[in-house]
């Protein structure tokens, strides 16, 4: 499991002074970025090293209790289904002391090449991400 | 059902020269407000008027095909299944001339009062949304 | 001048219930890209057309007065000053009835050739722009 | 003088490949929150402390050089004048190895009371900011 912490920034806020629920999207992505960069990669080195883009197919999410302003999260990333051509990773989002689920949900990923053409997923990175998500 | 026509503006793609996913959550909940606004309301006046606050406790999409910077996106609301206290809206997004689905999904609602409590969603109001989306 | 009407979405708003400050420049590109649109060009056909692409060298805002959830804005557009090979675009934005002023500011654009060279601007270009917001 | 390092986010980048213009902005103000928040304070609990909001009635940016994908940022907050209502910060975002500058700009806060009405900055907070920032 992979952990992210972040912060609700005023932008991120509504007028009923919560965090935008489409916001805990870009959180969600936002950790996948910072899981990646963990080993040293993100969406154009993996382009480069494994031949493969990364575009979402599929995003979910379920709110449990907001969040507000200036609250701390802290994100978790899961290895979830791992198809031929699909990554699915599962996130939670922690509010404040770690103990209050605020959302969860997951984004699923197809591997396409640079035609944009659905493609295997690279054994080899298949075998680093679930190790480094270990 | 309800349409709403809007397009993809530069600062909505990203690297790969498509939209970026967390953006259809955007227009999704756009399109409910343009059809709130379809009859004179808006999450304001709703909550002055019924009592309720619409909070989502649940989003998803999945995409099935990319929409590129400047092309015209036609999203269409259908009132999808309504329990006591959750309303849920489904929405397509029909890309350029409307024959290419590029995107569908759904945002589930919660009606809370002025104390963020859950409510039964007035039958007056779902007559309302019933009638004007069929 | 190039008129465009917009409205403020519940996802623009903050938690003063007021739109953030950041979204006016969203809102004045957005105007920028339906003046283009009004005469069949975007952002991509200007750079195939006149080989120009227009990243931005300066922005500058002035809020005058707070605008709320579902306020209609109605954004002016007007060409400023031309330079060899800079554009800048004055907006304003007025809030509801049209009336009130709510933010005033510009966007000053420099024209780039395909390796982000500075280039001077294409003089049809100058023309045609000069022309349609007049 | 203050710094924030931040990184460009996939979601912040357009179809040029670089960040959007706009997003400057939003680091400018995610700087000036981290700035509070390195001596307890926020928005929030500045209103409780202070008695004042602290809209924006300026904001202005110059792009010096593109910033890309995945780039490390380095933002330096300093405080500008401050005048009997108003504090302007200004800032400087620094690319990569901190030796490009790839932005300046600035933004200028007015002090309003709990109905919106400009006031006074208390001297403390004045102190106070002035203090940490030097």
């Amino acid at each position: 499991m992979f952990k992210h912490t972040t912060r609700v920034s005023w932008v991120d806020t509504d007028a009923a002074g919560i965090m935008h629920f489409s916001n805990y999207f870009r959180q969600f992505e936002a950790c996948e970025e910072e899981f990646y960069r963990s080993f040293g990669l993100n969406f154009k080195t993996i382009f480069e090293k494994y031949g493969i883009g990364l575009p979402r197919v599929e995003a979910h999410c379920t709110y449990k209790s907001s969040c507000h302003y200036d609250d701390t999260i802290e994100i978790t990333l899961e290895v979830g289904e791992i198809a031929e051509k699909t990554i699915t990773y599962n996130f939670q989002a922690f509010v404040k002391d770690g103990d209050k689920l605020g959302a969860e949900g997951y984004l699923k990923c197809i591997a396409v090449n640079e035609k944009w053409k659905a493609v295997p997923i690279p054994e080899s990175f298949v075998k680093l991400i679930r190790n480094k998500a270990a």
